[in-house]
């Protein structure tokens, strides 16, 4: 039998497709959550360890003498959950064991998403994964939601040399879209659909009225 | 539903532990075909591709900035099945599809051996990982057998620097030739045992005698 999942409460994730604005979010919710007297974690997946970002490096941004070696979708799932494997033994859950707050630029639900979503595998392979190599959940997840077209024409301006998710086309985003937004209408208790088609100012202050009343509610669970 | 493996005729795969004398085998292996007038493609597990190698090299020998984080199992079972999937399709495949033979030093027997057997993980999750993402099957595996302490004895004397894998106390070994021989028994049609206590030579013949044995029985098949 396969593990269940535990869900922290001090653990967040935070999940959004390209151009969605993570990065001002992701700075006004450890501000919140310092402002409340919280230590704060921030982390990244795919990464978070020495050893899961040298995997990001091979998934992501290969170096020239790989890069020409297409990445089969089944090996890039497999290669993001090991890194995940290693982030949460590692750095997610020490630290909730220390009493701090984790942030996660992206955790398993990004995998439901691109791998599932867009790269066309069996959730039920993911979940089984999740099960074993896993076993944690978020105990709140702020979903930037923005539409394809738009997140993208801002990425566009960002991003000089696109990595292999980022290079893909919009029908792929529309699929990764498509499944955060189910994820979060089938678990509202853990998401927080947060709408990301608004400026950055919008957005954070957003994601900091979410962060609030969630600590408010979970008061001393934590 | 998972996918069925398929067991392909001119597939081999050479399994063993530590010290059984793989190396040898394999070049006796590998004249035995090209003697009956087959192409061999040589190969090897973790690894096989630009991208899978890089993978073994996280696994077995990391670089000083990442060898001191300790790998997980579950992670370090992901990574060489993130390898495997990488080979099976750039390698394995298109090889059998050009109509050569293809020898493999090691392939998924030695996940349910060494990170079933020696690290504890369920087999059951070996064998939804190797439907999902290996599929195929060798249709014929030499299995090096030795007594673990003869094995080491070997190597011992030839590993200066001995990888994550090698460094494991005996116990590890003792479950890993355990599962194998396990594996052997269930799975006659398919193995066939060679007794690796024998010096170089004895074991270069049992090989090629199993190779002839078996290329007379596959006759056209392949």
């Amino acid at each position: 039998m396969s593990p269940a999942l535990r869900r922290h409460p001090r653990f967040i994730s935070l999940e959004g497709g390209e151009g969605a604005g993570k990065t001002t979010a992701l700075n006004a919710i450890r501000a919140a959550l310092q402002a409340q007297g919280c230590e704060v974690v921030l982390t990244r997946e795919p990464g978070g360890t020495p050893l899961a970002e040298r995997i990001r490096a091979l998934v992501l941004t290969p170096d020239p003498e790989i890069a020409a070696e297409p990445l089969s979708a089944e090996a890039e799932l497999l290669l993001v959950f090991a890194a995940r494997a290693q982030h949460v033994r590692q750095v997610i859950e020490p630290a909730l064991r220390r009493g701090c707050y984790v942030l996660s630029d992206r955790f398993t639900d990004s995998s439901y998403a691109y791998q599932g979503g867009g790269r066309g595998l069996e959730p039920a392979w993911i979940a089984e994964l999740e099960r074993r190599a896993v076993g944690l959940l978020p105990g709140l997840t702020l979903l930037l939601d923005v539409d394809v077209a738009v997140g993208r024409a801002r990425a566009n301006g960002r991003d000089l040399w696109p990595d292999r998710i980022e290079s893909e086309q919009d029908d792929f985003f529309q699929r990764v879209r498509a499944v955060f937004r189910e994820r979060a209408r089938q678990d509202p208790t853990r998401f927080r659909l947060i709408d990301a088609s608004q400026d950055q100012a919008g957005v954070a202050a957003q994601v900091v009225d979410a962060i609030n009343a969630y600590l408010t509610k979970e008061g001393g669970n934590g």
